[in-house]
């Protein structure tokens, strides 16, 4: 069965359409601006379970996975819309009152208004889409295809958390803010996550990145869209992926796994040239590989060994 | 039950959301030009049936419907997105090419380019969500509040014949290449609307309407937007109403209702100047009413005698 990201590639080559590939799309605004433009989709029972979350981290996390996008090519969010298609059932109670505050307190910390969007009615699960447009200088925009053999990658911080979270929820964890720190921090992770935009605003200042993407899909996956679009190949040190610390006790033997191909932590994922490896390391994040010219190739080295990392992120087909 | 209506006038207020209200958001985009937006959401078996339709014409309509708020706003498309949560029954098939083929023929006669959007899996149910940007020159929009007591209300085109469609098809009518002329015509009406940029185009070299909204949900809804956001009244005259004359046979009893009530003809109802009424009759507009000082209030003319006309088009809530 075709993957979804044969399918986007697929028609991108059938209708030449050139602005498609980014967590953006990149159009020219003015001489000094571009615009950026995103959306996400996300379905009840596939992307998010009612019975884990509350309304309030639903609106927030529709937003913020939005806002990670336009992290992701080091832009500035200026608004938004959502389009909802949601039961009679929820219609009635005061779910989208909730939804939408909490989708108005994180849109009112980033300077976010809302300008539109879409009111539907569904036969029972609830359907979101989350719109974004922001802006980037001109031609600034980071992109998937901008790493070069020899460029260092880094990322942001810590991965896992948000998958183990999941991990926590699907065995009856339910959010609570009595649980332990680490619980709590872990279940946040997953249903509060918080889009890197002030990182994403120094790195751009700084001009560090030659490539970035979000961690939406998962380490491993993302770093596969990025040696993908940029034609090259990667190296990955085991001992240097940075594992949330949080996850401990039973799902600890998991860690690795989860920090390499659990989804949705939205850390920033980037290469840099070789010599600001120090500015980077100084700044906290984790150098956690280099770029390669074995094109398609992503190996794994751990305890001096080798083996070919495989994209096991998070696939809706 | 608040209706979908009244929750988007309350979001509007609490969050003092300035840009929502009409068929598109205006934004500023820089000193000659103003940039619109509009999102739409379709969900299967409330907007549209699988069975009734085909994946071209569902792929053609998702467009039509954005690029018909495009239109309403007296503007011009340029770029568009698509999100699509999917079953995976479907997305075996040939279904989302077929969708895509659809689409795209209809972007093309619009030089509308697909800049982005997003893939998700349903359960069970389609859901699209179209959204489409377009431009219009600085404070040209034409919005639902321009409409001044004294003006004269126009509509594009017949009424009635995408809602003639539908009932036709909730009848068991198949669509065929090979039925009656006027069956095809109602059928298509319904299931690939023609958005009306070319006379929206038109409206806008003229300068003629001073308030417009495309006819989506109904006539007497639309009007009534129209006079809400205006805070003017109006006064429809019957006889004057522009129906579709291919509605026949079993149906044409309720012709002048599914006229008044039934939406998704996607014409355009704009009101404008008494004086220039000659020259919107000139180019083939009807003149259907007038716009009064009696505020909120929309009578309808008929035989001599007058009634209240109450919103009756389509509503999710």
């Amino acid at each position: 069965m075709r993957s979804e990201f044969e399918f986007i590639q697929n028609i991108k080559k059938k209708y030449a359409l050139d602005f498609i590939g980014d967590d953006c799309a990149v159009l020219p605004k003015d001489d000094k601006t571009d615009q950026l433009i995103t959306s996400d989709l996300l379905v009840e029972d596939i992307d998010f379970r009612l019975e884990w979350t509350t309304p309030e981290f639903l609106g927030h996390k529709a937003l913020a996975v939005s806002l990670s996008d336009i992290a992701a090519m080091g832009g500035e969010p200026k608004f938004a819309m959502l389009s909802i298609g949601v039961s009679e059932k929820l219609w009635k109670t005061d779910f989208l009152d909730r939804f939408y505050e909490g989708w108005h307190k994180l849109a009112d910390e980033h300077n976010v208004e809302l300008v539109g969007g879409d009111v539907s009615r569904s036969d029972e699960k609830l359907v979101i889409d989350s719109i974004v447009c922001g802006e980037v200088a001109h031609q600034r925009a980071f992109l998937r295809s901008g790493a070069r053999a020899g460029d260092a990658i880094f990322v942001t911080g810590y991965l896992g958390g948000a998958a183990a979270g999941l991990r926590l929820l699907e065995n009856g964890q339910k959010w609570t803010e009595n649980s332990p720190e680490t619980i709590r921090h872990l279940v946040l992770r997953q249903l509060q996550p918080l889009p890197q935009l002030q990182t994403a605003k120094l790195l751009q200042e700084l001009r560090l990145p030659n490539a970035m993407i979000d961690v939406s899909d998962a380490l491993s996956s993302d770093l596969h869209h990025i040696i993908a679009a940029s034609g090259v190949g990667a190296k990955l040190y085991a001992d240097k992926i940075p594992v949330d610390p949080a996850i401990v006790g039973e799902i600890s033997d998991k860690a690795f796994e989860l920090a390499l191909h659990g989804g949705e932590d939205f850390e920033l994922l980037f290469t840099c040239d070789h010599e600001k490896i120090s500015t980077a390391l100084d700044l906290g994040f984790h150098h956690i590989g280099d770029v390669t010219a074995d094109v398609g190739v992503v190996e794994l080295i751990r305890d001096n060994n080798s083996s070919l990392l495989e994209p096991k992120g998070y696939r809706h087909f």
